[in-house]
């Protein structure tokens, strides 16, 4: 299913420190960087530039903020053949000062992370990120539980206002059946004619990867994976499950196996992530994973018929 | 997605027998029997009935033959409110003088797997268990391997010549891509009118349920499931996942968690399932997942690039 107009970026480093609280060593992201610039992956996002009056840099790792001298230490001495640097911004966390024009980064593109509440403070980010030189999207957050009479003015918002290349679906409940994503794709695609659809899925239902070929088969031409699947919670979809899929002659995916083997399966004794039961539970019953994080840090982890019976309480 | 056609099945013992000889413990296979059966899943497969002059019994556990002792020791006392028992032959592998008549056993459903080259063995299979009085099904293994001027006609000889109820499509190798489920879940309704179409998917791309899924959505109602996964290799579609989807307002999910906790997870130090990249691999490049057992038992478990390599060479 190979089309040219498809851009894959991994964001390994940069929804993987939502469960590490961005504390990746140097070492780490540097060969998540070295093996998605082999492989030819198209992106690779390396944190957030968040704000350290929102984070406190005593708490969170380098990633969090994305330091110009932090992400030449990564990258410098790495031969790349094309793939671009991208950076995340919360839009109710970060700030447009924070970005040095675009000559003076490595950074090529900043994607502008959103709920539709701060949709004018997505779409001010974006803006700024734009005048800085920067290329830009804008990926809303939390999908399926916003309401279509919000989200259809933001989307005509984002059309006329803003410069982004692509906007995102982003599923962070991982909530979402094949038929919910041929939904939004649909109306992303008619909203949005001037920019590409993305797809960012999490795996709370096995349904990451599953999810992002149905996106592709719809017409999303973005799309998110991660090594092995790393990331918040029950994880994303994995990078080489999607590699192994879309059958892109400049693909190599051999960088990518030898970093998930080296890299990436041994930070596993230190962070959880992949299907549980108590992930499963939040992404049936359509609600935020943090309350099966917390369970699952509890003596009560391994509890899910009380977990389940506590979750429905909060839905009915 | 609730549609009353539909009928669950529940393999964790017959497929994760696959993945330990079929030893089992009793409290084991109980215990998944009772769970079934108070969660009020449609059909629950308890091994197999093969050959003890093709499998040792030295070698494999009681759960290979499901002599009619040993199933009724573990269903006995357990209340059933129409939880029906299914066993599993090879047609390849099993003798219909190893059936007893109906009224003799617990059984109620034979399921007769087979490859396309023993469809006249499984036919005759059928017949012998349709005419002992068991309802019946057959279970096209391997189907991404099989060429259609073979399984066309195969098909149009189960739907003149057998009383089966259903005909599975096997993905033994986790192959497919929701296309493929497109593509063979029309043939089989087209070629097997009077049939239900059945789906039984591995998890090798972690789609065996979103597999499922889109069987449903093209109109297959014999679904397999097992507990958390268990089955051979990367594991099967989880049949929680599937009760969360199908939202039949008779199932319970509830015991199921009960012994996904209690029960399967603690198999987990004895037995390995589930996605990981050798697994992937033979996906990928539709092969058995054999080698893939092979290399995660020696101490080349984590290399995966050699393994890619060497699988390549297979099929190029």
């Amino acid at each position: 299913m190979f089309r040219p107009q498809i851009k894959v970026l991994d964001c390994t480093i940069r929804d993987g420190g939502l469960a590490n609280d961005s504390h990746f060593t140097f070492e780490t992201v540097r060969a998540v960087y070295r093996a998605c610039c082999e492989a030819r992956i198209d992106y690779v996002e390396l944190g957030y530039r968040n704000s350290k009056t929102m984070f406190s840099p005593d708490e969170f790792g380098p990633w969090r903020f994305c330091d110009e001298a932090d992400l030449r230490k990564v990258t410098e001495g790495v031969e790349n053949r094309g793939t671009k640097i991208a950076i995340m911004q919360d839009a109710h966390k970060a700030s447009a000062e924070d970005l040095l024009p675009k000559s003076e980064s490595v950074v090529d593109t900043v994607r502008v992370a959103t709920y539709i509440k701060d949709i004018d403070k997505a779409i001010s980010l974006e803006n700024a990120a734009h005048d800085k030189g920067y290329e830009t999207t804008i990926n809303i957050m939390s999908i399926s539980v916003e309401m279509d009479w919000e989200l259809d003015p933001a989307l005509e918002q984002i059309e006329k206002e803003t410069h982004a290349v692509a906007c995102y679906i982003v599923d962070s409940f991982g909530a979402l059946y094949s038929e919910q994503v041929d939904y939004f794709v649909e109306k992303f695609r008619r909203l949005l004619p001037s920019k590409e659809t993305g797809v960012h899925m999490h795996n709370n239902q096995q349904l990451a990867f599953a999810n992002t070929v149905e996106g592709i088969i719809k017409g999303a031409n973005f799309l998110d994976g991660t090594l092995y699947g790393l990331g918040r919670a029950a994880g994303n979809c994995p990078l080489e499950l999607l590699m192994g899929f879309l059958k892109n002659p400049k693909f190599d995916i051999r960088p990518i196996l030898d970093c998930v083997s080296a890299t990436i399966r041994p930070l596993q004794k230190d962070i959880e992530w992949g299907y549980t039961i108590p992930y499963m539970i939040t992404g049936i019953l359509n609600q935020h994973p943090r309350a099966a994080m917390a369970v699952l840090k509890s003596a009560e982890r391994d509890h899910y018929r009380t977990f389940y019976d506590k979750m429905l309480e909060l839905v009915e």
